[in-house]
């Protein structure tokens, strides 16, 4: 098989997460980066991709989408990694010239850009992954495969929360800074950043649909304009309730994403720190301890493993196993049809959930924590 | 010293806490049990009560108090061990008569009677003692000593929960019926006989005040009248926001009690099920893990430690804690002083306010978790 | 029932494992200390024995032994919990005036006072329990019955540890002076005072029986006479082998005796520090966490409980255990008859097997490591 | 930087560890695969390769060393991933043509091949890398260098064990027949496939080195000709004293690799199978949790990290950290130059002390466990 052609909008310098989508296109060897345009400053853009070694590089990502998409070797896919107000405009340009979109969390810095893109993917015919990466470990797939299976009844209870403790001062240093400006971030803080991680993740692992919730925001750290703490009750449809905390300002917490989901016939708990093991109750029963790859785990683990069990895959398998995904759905898409049913990456329509969460958080809590419908 | 005689209302055969206040009560041997209303009615009374070997058996605990009152040898205190209902009126008939009265939580099954026990406490001259037995744990000691002494800065956070899974079926025992009956229980399920102990806790450790709450009550499984899981939004007076989750219907767990709290410089965390562990996360500094008597643990922790580190002490040394609290005061009572200020239990105010959160989140579910006050 | 009379020898002020004995004796509320002889010396005996408002104080136990056996009320059981080199003397004593002994372990200093004192019991007609402590606990009773089931298969390796921290320097307090002090102490330093107890516990749990071992003993800390650290490899008959290390230079640890036993089905895994939990690995299934009391838990550590699952229990409900067997044992002796088949307390004869084990671990280090045997 | 120009020998089809290299090579983008010769066979070989889509295939690694050493664009380096017993003849091969060589471990299957590999390597000029893959794990890296800096004082104890438990019943796959047939893997089972690591480990961490061992070694599956568990006592020059536990037939264990280490300062304890964390105990001072890239941990541990604390780096990144060690050995070489200081990996040095560590393991078990000096 040929490599996948990419390139990659943002994640220049200084960027943590440019890296992080560049190891993960590579791990399995399905993509090669060949183009990019960095940086939002032409300069800074240049010298980036040139310290990158890239083939080709531009100024800026418009320009990108236009000759790339004229060469017969241009790109196919493009990973889009800048902060959350550049994703909606970089994405339309490439999905309007059919090049597949790659694009980090969440989908936009407003619920307008989200329904517009949306719309955008529809109207074409290309691929668009949003990287809610947590979905790509093993044991999440295989917390919702056993969930599929009816495992653990019906989901009565979820518990959903991602504490961080870095935002605990002022931090001023780029990534702080971005994240904390409502001009880039949008309207959420630790909501849009890892809230809709949080959400995207239970969703995702129940196949529950949020109905409505009930959100009770702070912004601790003085002159903070976005949240760094939220508080967050919810109702899904069909009955389930939960609660999902973020936080920014909690001492201690490195990326403490975790997922607790109770039905009326077992419990699951997994934690994004740990995250080869899945601990399964099933009711009135000992507890179990699945490991990755291990004896009494599935098929849908296994698929996005690469290691036997006892030698831990972390983060980034799990960022590349949406990479390839990605690489499944690119290929079939090359072919001309679906991509087989295993293959799962969030798409547009949960990214426009994730907006919606967002959005739904802040305007709870401008009127006191009153419920506010999901949709 | 001469141990202090103590009398039992409640506990009879089968009832577990029961059994729990007797050992608690002899683990550090200040107290002697010599006579019992171990019953609602008066043959199961008698019969416990001889099954005991307790020197005065007696019908019914009115009867009790009347007798053991006149006696020059009369009990000095009396533990009442009995359902939520029975509290408030079986306390009165020790009180008034000057009998110390060590007292089950929550206080009442309603907040008028909550609100007449206080008064009845402040009218009489004894101590009042609520068996919040978590509040002896010395780990819980420590994180109040060190929250106290300003280690973790002002709180901002609060993530406190009390999940089981025992009721998340429908169990005919006498341990379930009791609880999911209003008429003995009052408003709340979960609520009331977790909910409280999480809410006090935290209260304890971080010497906060609850200001409001904002609550979602569900009663999973068909049938049950109370809340079996409840989800509760937090404010505290000063600023600080918590999230409290109480649960009987998450399999997997036994009684995974846990609170963390988190302030401007620093993070504290103890689960109930490895009591002899608190985590410390200094901002910016490396996590420790203080263990029970093991070094840098203070003082407040090892005075309620019997043994050295590495050798667990469990729920019932926690609970003798308590009883050796309420000894210590009793005994200055003897001698007409107040107890040393180390001295902590749970007081009737204490109970008073875990009956106002019920009340509170009783009435917040019934207006879709709109906020209620806690005063 | 009446409670067992009971004496202690040892146990003065100061002495951590006195205090410990009275505890355990009080929780199940099956014996009443009456009478001891606290210390080595006369006045520090009787002061303590007054401190402790004991009804009978005596300056020795020879005293105590003599007058106590003539008395009607006298004591049926007596406690030593000295140092080693007093258990076989004190025992003597009492053993020969019909009344039965709880001894602390190791069972004597020497190999020569340990055979003695296997005749001398053999010669009574008394219940003589060893506080091997730890085979009290419930999860060890549980791990026991499922290798007695077959649950693990026949055991092939067993991995026993029990490091410490407290003499990493020189410690001058009590209880590290006659524990580093050979003729107190006898011949073994760490494999006395902790080796015993993880071999002991293997034994236990295992039901096998030690054939040979080879040791490589270290003293590390400057002028010290016995063990601090220990390794050891061990034969059992019937083929499985084993490693034991005991230490009490390993900083860290506090009392973190562990076992893993692994036969041909499966491996179970316990920790004394978290006692409640005993991990169960049936091969090529799924990893079960096994809690005291929890679902899955058999009636052997049932019978070994006081309170629901989630609740711990520690340390000293483990070491009341013990008192609670020796309580059946006493009260079938009273009657005349043997105890019940599920009572199990460590005898006079496991106590030859430790002291046994420390000859071994010495006469193996000055032959630089041979196999020696151990019976 | 221009890619380094990398070959494989064996790695073909279903052989575990060749993807795992090849993932390793690829993470950090320093090598390209452009050559292989991927099986024993030559059809396998070439179908393997072809399978990859390698650039350039051969039928036999020999043929590959000469083709590639006479071709301008020839591999500039060979990662050897075959069973045991080929490392020294296939590493000859490239070794005397000039091309680098990163090699599988243990290094050969006999000790007189690792010695004539020792004089082959320096007889050469090229660098020659031993994938004891674990010393490549940040907190491996952080032990290391806290050791080194003197926080943990004067070693005096070392517990390392790896515990597996895939050979706990005969296994007739291919992975297991090669690793329990003398011919391909040498002398020792567990302890040359396993041993080898932890014993590499704990002196790469320490930076001691082994004086003699005493071995005890078992094949408890019936018909296996090689150990599959050893228990082994360790001595160390200077002094410190240790203990090594390998086996394959430990039920519930995956890949349970741990060292502890014990200095008259402190303690360090690390697990393989949750790599992020290490404990440093201070003696008389609270525990840490050092996190990966977390507050508290050094450059030693940075330099080797590529995600912030809280996002697991696992077994493949700390496998790829060998890899890039060696790329910046051979960029070094390129350049005709030493690497900078900080680059650490096994040397053959490292691979001949581990199969002197098997020999010595088996020679001390023939002798009924006598120490065997390790020089």
């Amino acid at each position: 098989m040929e490599r996948i052609r990419l390139g990659m909008v943002g994640g220049g310098k200084d960027a943590f997460i440019g890296a992080v989508h560049r190891i993960a296109a590579r791990i399995d060897d399905k993509f090669e980066l060949v183009a990019g345009a960095l940086s939002s400053t032409p300069e800074r853009s240049v010298a980036s991709g040139e310290a990158l070694g890239l083939k080709r590089v531009y100024e800026d990502y418009k320009t990108m989408a236009v000759r790339e998409a004229r060469r017969k070797d241009g790109i196919e896919a493009v990973a889009i990694v800048t902060p959350n107000h550049v994703h909606f405009k970089a994405s339309r340009e490439f999905l309007k010239r059919g090049i597949h979109v790659i694009c980090d969390k969440p989908l936009t810095s407003s619920l307008q850009d989200a329904k517009k893109l949306v719309k955008a993917v529809e109207d074409s015919n290309v691929v668009f992954v949003l990287t809610h990466n947590y979905t790509g470990y093993p044991m999440v797939r295989q917390a919702r495969q056993m969930i599929a299976h009816g495992e653990i009844g019906k989901i009565r209870v979820v518990q959903a929360e991602y504490p961080q403790d870095w935002l605990t001062i002022n931090q001023d240093i780029k990534q702080a800074r971005w994240r904390t400006d409502p001009t880039q971030s949008g309207l959420g803080g630790s909501t849009g950043d890892i809230g809709t991680h949080a959400f995207n993740l239970v969703c995702f692992v129940t196949g529950l649909e949020g109905e409505s919730l009930a959100a009770d925001l702070q912004a601790f750290v003085s002159g903070r304009q976005l949240d760094d703490n939220a508080h967050v009750m919810l109702r899904f449809k069909g009955g389930a309730r939960g609660m999902l905390w973020s936080s920014q300002v909690a001492p201690g917490n490195e990326n403490a994403l975790r997922i607790r989901i109770y039905g009326d016939l077992g419990g699951l708990e997994w934690a994004q720190e740990d995250p080869n093991y899945l601990w399964h109750a099933p009711f009135g029963k000992t507890k179990r301890l699945i490991t990755r790859n291990g004896a009494g785990a599935g098929d849908s683990a296994a698929r996005m493993s690469r290691v036997p069990p006892g030698h831990p895959e972390g983060y980034l398998e799990g960022f590349a196993n949406i990479y390839s995904e990605a690489a499944e759905a690119i290929i079939s898409a090359r072919a001309g049809h679906s991509p087989p049913d295993e293959v799962l990456y969030p798409t547009v329509y949960d990214g426009l959930k994730g907006v919606q969460f967002v959005a739904a958080c802040v305007q709870s809590a401008a009127r006191n924590s009153a419920w506010v419908r999901l949709d």
